[in-house]
């Protein structure tokens, strides 16, 4: 028998917790063997949604609390007054070994300052980043950081990459990912400081890295590289307009399908492919962002998803787990620092 | 009788050039009236595309030379040499009043880097920007800056605002468009030191500016605001980003129209709607950005477009000179200048 994995869940972060997190947890449970679940958060609550759901009851230990960290809270504030929180305990049991694993959908400033005060940073690691998979022509691209650094140097962008790659082979299964750095422009006198000398140092690693070089925005939806790397205010910036882009684009879509019978007919008959389309960018199936750099498997999902989208989140954690993902970071880690040149940084500055 | 408009146009500049050059021209010709155009270039490869172009040859007056800045030139060696070069003459032109804009689908950094020695910045502009309107949910709305300054301050970033959104209300004709400057979250804490110090210092201002405040990434595709304000690395980045996230979506989509017969006959009578679309996004519709805060109306023309993208780049051209945009956008810095204050500065950092 296969070895069991325990995640902790944060039970009553995100908009529509703790309904979705149990619905979440269900659909997990009919997917994913040898799991279990221990769910932070108010009993009353989710005892009767618990017992609601026949899957998710038999997997699942409720851990009880009366406190939550709300959707508004500071980080700072959540860090000194929540350590009896749902979100607190979930990392706690990360931190102990109960868990291998947390899920939150809550307060993402919270998490992210709670689980690396808790977890703290893998040795070479200055600062966690914000890591996903995302949608692209060829087939998906993981991106980082989406927003939790929003000034990053060159290190943190070399750091970034070390860590995407091993990423994307985790969870998307890659053998050898290639990694690009986000630019306005592919030549090498293009960008600021911290994307060239990443870039130079990158260049001349020894790790065994297919460093790309650097990339466009188009590059991103194009999936020219499997690993994108960038400081997380452009990554946060990115990402989102990439969303709006394409909710425009299919909003003018479905005004033109209605414009004539004619067309209103066609649609009819496209709607499988439509469907298609529909599945593919939905956001839910990219539920799951990981806090890379921590001791420590640490999962954002989106705090608006539903209960598909939880139970996504829940299988990219178990996922990472399988993959031993933090120790192969760690030892791609050390084999940078050992690479780590400062004739390089000195050459481009 | 209306006064003539008279635009320069670098007639060697851009993929293409010079035969889109002409074929914009010929177009151009028959939708503005009272304008003529002065053609920079060889006039052994201009004269025979002229005599076929019977409403282009009519407006237009060919100025010879033989140099031309290729697009792998260096700014700094296109500013030594190029002196004689199509783009340069035709900058010259504006410099001496012979013309009142110019148009060039040529290298981006050599127009850039000329045009600004050659015109030199408005009182008040320490940088030009790349200023474009791009389609929305609702309509249109106003980027800037586009790429041309990698790195922006707070007081850069308060320049884009007030020239953003004297060029929506020249180029979209709103009476008072509404501004945001893209951040990572709305909330007043986010963000770096110049998005939060540009913020503070337009909330306090006096100007007759409508400050919607800080936007994120899915608000340019949502339409929330009408000028965009950003520095030249997050907004090109956010730009390429829109339009490889559209293409990949449209691409996905055809896919799937293709995957059966019925979906096959679905896309044969959605055709009229798709149609309607694909028109709405065609980027030659929106092709013409300009450098905005030069003393004279500089556009830049994409270098990959055709002859309907290049003809709607004279179009923007002379659009802006018929609204008088750089006498607006001196009257209204010279406002923003009275109502700089250190102290807001101070304050926020």
């Amino acid at each position: 028998m296969a070895q069991i994995i325990r995640v902790a869940i944060d039970g009553m972060g995100g908009d529509n917790a703790p309904d979705m997190i149990v619905g979440g947890i269900d659909r997990a449970s009919k997917v994913l063997d040898d799991v279990e679940f221990l769910l932070f958060g108010d009993e009353a609550r989710l005892r009767p949604l618990l017992d609601a759901h026949a899957g998710a009851n038999a997997v699942t230990e409720i851990r009880h609390t009366d406190e939550a960290i709300s959707a508004e809270e500071k980080p700072t504030v959540a860090l000194r007054t929540g350590k009896k929180s749902s979100m607190r305990l979930a990392i706690d049991a990360v931190k102990s070994g109960e868990a291998s694993a947390l899920v939150s959908a809550g307060n993402t400033g919270a998490l992210m300052a709670m689980a690396t005060v808790v977890l703290r940073t893998l040795p070479g690691i200055d600062r966690p980043a914000i890591a996903a998979a995302l949608p692209t022509l060829r087939s998906q691209t993981v991106m980082l950081d989406l927003g939790a650094n929003i000034d990053c140097n060159a290190d943190n962008l070399v750091q970034f990459a070390v860590m995407g790659e091993v990423y994307a082979r985790a969870e998307i299964g890659l053998a050898q990912p290639s990694i690009g750095i986000l630019n306005v422009g592919v030549e090498g006198l293009k960008g600021n400081d911290a994307v060239k000398e990443a870039s130079a140092i990158l260049q001349s690693s020894d790790l065994p890295i297919k460093f790309y070089g650097f990339i466009e925005g188009d590059d991103i939806g194009k999936g020219t590289v499997d690993v994108v790397v960038t400081d997380g205010f452009t990554g946060n910036v990115a990402l989102k307009t990439a969303e709006g882009a394409v909710n425009m684009f299919s909003h003018h879509l479905r005004t033109a399908l209605k414009s004539s019978l004619r067309t209103k007919l066609g649609a009819l008959l496209s709607m499988p492919a439509l469907q298609i389309v529909k599945n593919k960018f939905d956001a839910r199936r990219y539920n799951g962002a990981m806090f890379v750099g921590l001791n420590g498997i640490c999962i954002k999902s989106h705090g608006g998803t539903d209960a598909v989208g939880f139970g996504n989140a829940l299988g990219v954690a178990v996922n990472l787990v399988r993959r031993d993902f933090n120790e192969v970071i760690k030892e791609d880690l050390s084999r940078v620092m050992q690479n780590d040149r400062p004739e390089i940084k000195a050459a481009v500055n």
